[in-house]
């Protein structure tokens, strides 16, 4: 009885969280040991792992699914992408993202543009009866590239500091960044149609200058701000204070970016690409560890819980409804298809089928995406419904489990991957 | 309107820790800086910024104190202080314990029994209408040693490793063990007497016995476990298979103590005396960097919130109660007198003002008993009525605060630390 007094003082949510970080921790790293003897990224046997977790109930075991997601484990997975998008933008500058800029915005645009029309086309055809409001959603839930599948699986193989790595990378931030915007728009659309108003070109305005005000004032802010943090910390009488900085510079970026209506990953790559911490790596080894040095104990710790949650939200047993398969299936196909498109605009000299591999998976993003929908409300009917949620959420499995194997076998087929000239 | 959709789908919680943590690393470095500069262990600022950041509201600012008892931020603050009795355990062997294991437990017996005794005199004095019971609970709430703090500042001053401190952290292990065990025993007869039944001696018997199996069970099999867990690592292919397997060792040895009823930190310091990475150390290093160094990271990102969040529970406004001073008053020097007496019993050549000093502090192991207080029900009363309370995190709050000034001064006088001979 003293047990459920400790548990009414709060002790019981964190031994729960502490049995959940156990499990997720150990069966991590066992599943993604198993998957690397089989020469497969080891986030494959995350998300494998989350898959069977999350599933167990049709096994007559728990409903982990439920768990997965509790406010804490999310916000637990959340720090892990987040970290992961800080630690990939610190391994670039500005800079280096504007070398290969140019080539990359021209990616990003054609790897939104195709899969918008493809997805739009899927839903006229599967869905004829209905506005054209809800097939430019399931266009829009195409459109953005969840990074953290591809920057993990580039920098498992070692290739993050080479040029079509950049080129992926900072076509899918800017990919996130007009996905978002789009989405903003879309959604902003049917929502003052579902109020019986037309979205204003004022709000639509508004949306957009958010997103696009905070990135220049992230980047802008950031490498003014950069030097001085460095600085500042290496001026601290005590231990830890470039790591301390650093880290609240990321997630305070990440939090404005969720204010400015962005995904929190995109402030995060924002704030590490701004830290150049290259400048000051003389004085600061002779003091501590380098950031990207310290900060891998911290992804060690929660990016298995990210892919394993990811995982966990899989509900297996939806795709067993027959309508669902066929929408699935289109919806994968115009996935796949419009972001292999971005391969047409490469560059020569660049492993051409890599960037379209890479920009395939949509991720959390795609989950996001399909879970707003879900909320959106057009003439009485949620504008995602049940079966075209679980399309969504097959297209989004699909294209992000594909992407590592498929991206290991292209990146490894191209052979000479140049290092990074900047 | 979007930003709402967003926020719906999840996105807000997540938004909201965010900026907390940006907060609370800044403002934690911040003071903690300060006070370093001032001659004072950075962990007395982070308190500090604790209390102004949960007290804000009197300034007419957020409750800030609300949040702080928030699911998340309590399972972050939880993960640090889990890390930080790990970081501890691992730097010891049980080898090392025995040796101080002897003296270390005179100190802990010597350390629950004198401030049992005073608690319940000022219990009687105090409010001598009430039931024994109540005083017995009082004096309870005196006994455990939080070891978080004197851990901290030992670390902080680079003494871990010497027998004085060897022979606190021992003590203050078997306290909280003690302390836990009087607790459940005092709960259970305060509950069974609430009920109107006696509490049998077999119940009593079996809280004592879960908690001792537990420790017995955790050594034993953390000991066998120990190099196979090192081999199993070794021959793992992916990196990170020692922090991955040591820390799931460490949070499954955590959720076992807290289903003992002891508290999870308890555990995690188990899983740290069991971890033997000494043996391994050099085939480790060819690989890898060595556990206690990949911690730091970790601890250097989540311990701060531990002492943050405790800071911020503090609620400054009570005090100003009447009454609840002079309780507060007696109980604060019951509960440093107590532990003073420590010293008495310690062997020639050790610091002995300091051993008593570094068991001063009751931490977060006294708000948990309080809580518990709060809701053990008698006659119709809590246990631990309003004034109390207030009293009980006054006591709390000024026997954590005074420990790193008194220990950092203690330690300082006492000039030649010898190393320890393990």
């Amino acid at each position: 009885m003293i047990a459920v007094a400790l548990a009414a003082a709060g002790s019981h949510d964190v031994s729960e969280h502490l049995l959940a970080l156990a499990l997720v921790t150990l069966g991590a790293k066992l599943a993604g040991e198993l998957l690397e003897r089989l020469g497969q990224p080891s986030v494959l046997g995350e998300l494998l792992i989350g898959i069977v977790l999350g599933n167990l109930v049709l096994m007559g075991g728990p409903d982990l699914g439920e768990f997965a997601r509790n406010e804490t484990f999310t916000v637990l997975a959340e720090l892990g992408a987040i970290l992961l998008l800080f630690h990939v933008g610190l391994e670039s500058t500005p800079g280096q993202m504007m070398k290969v800029g140019a080539r990359a915005a021209l990616v990003a645009v054609v790897g939104v543009i195709t899969p918008m029309v493809l997805g739009y086309g899927v839903g006229a055809l599967m869905r004829p009866r209905e506005s054209w409001m809800l097939h430019a959603f399931l266009g829009a839930m195409l459109a953005a590239t969840s990074v953290g599948i591809t920057a993990r699986v580039l920098k498992d193989v070692g290739v993050l500091q080479t040029r079509f790595a950049r080129i992926i990378l900072g076509a899918a931030v800017i990919d996130d960044v007009l996905g978002l915007i789009v989405l903003a728009v879309i959604g902003g659309i049917i929502s003052a149609a579902g109020s019986g108003m037309a979205l204003s070109v004022g709000a639509v305005a508004k949306i957009v200058l958010e997103a696009m005000g905070f990135l220049i004032g992230a980047l802008v802010f950031g490498s003014l701000a950069s030097p001085r943090l460095f600085r500042t910390a290496l001026a601290f009488k005590s231990a830890g204070a470039v790591q301390a900085l650093a880290l609240a510079l990321c997630f305070g970026f990440s939090y404005v970016a969720a204010l400015a209506g962005l995904a929190p990953i995109v402030g995060a790559f924002a704030a590490g690409l701004v830290l150049e911490e290259i400048h000051f790596e003389g004085p600061l080894r002779k003091r501590e560890r380098p950031l990207h040095e310290t900060l891998e104990p911290l992804i060690a710790l929660l990016v298995p819980i990210f892919f394993v949650r990811m995982g966990m939200l899989v509900d297996v047993s939806s795709f067993a409804r027959g309508p669902v398969l066929g929408l699935a299936a289109l919806l994968t196909l115009a996935a796949i298809a419009g972001k292999l498109a971005c391969s047409l605009v490469v560059p020569k000299g660049i492993p051409a089928l890599a960037v379209g591999l890479g920009m395939m998976p949509r991720g959390e993003v795609g989950l996001i995406f399909a879970g707003i929908g879900a909320q959106l409300v057009l003439g009485g009917h949620p504008v995602v419904d049940k079966d075209a949620y679980a399309a969504a959420v097959f297209m989004v499995v699909a294209t992000t489990m594909a992407t590592p194997p498929l991206l290991l076998w292209a990146v490894g087929r191209s052979g000479g991957l140049e290092p990074a000239n900047g």
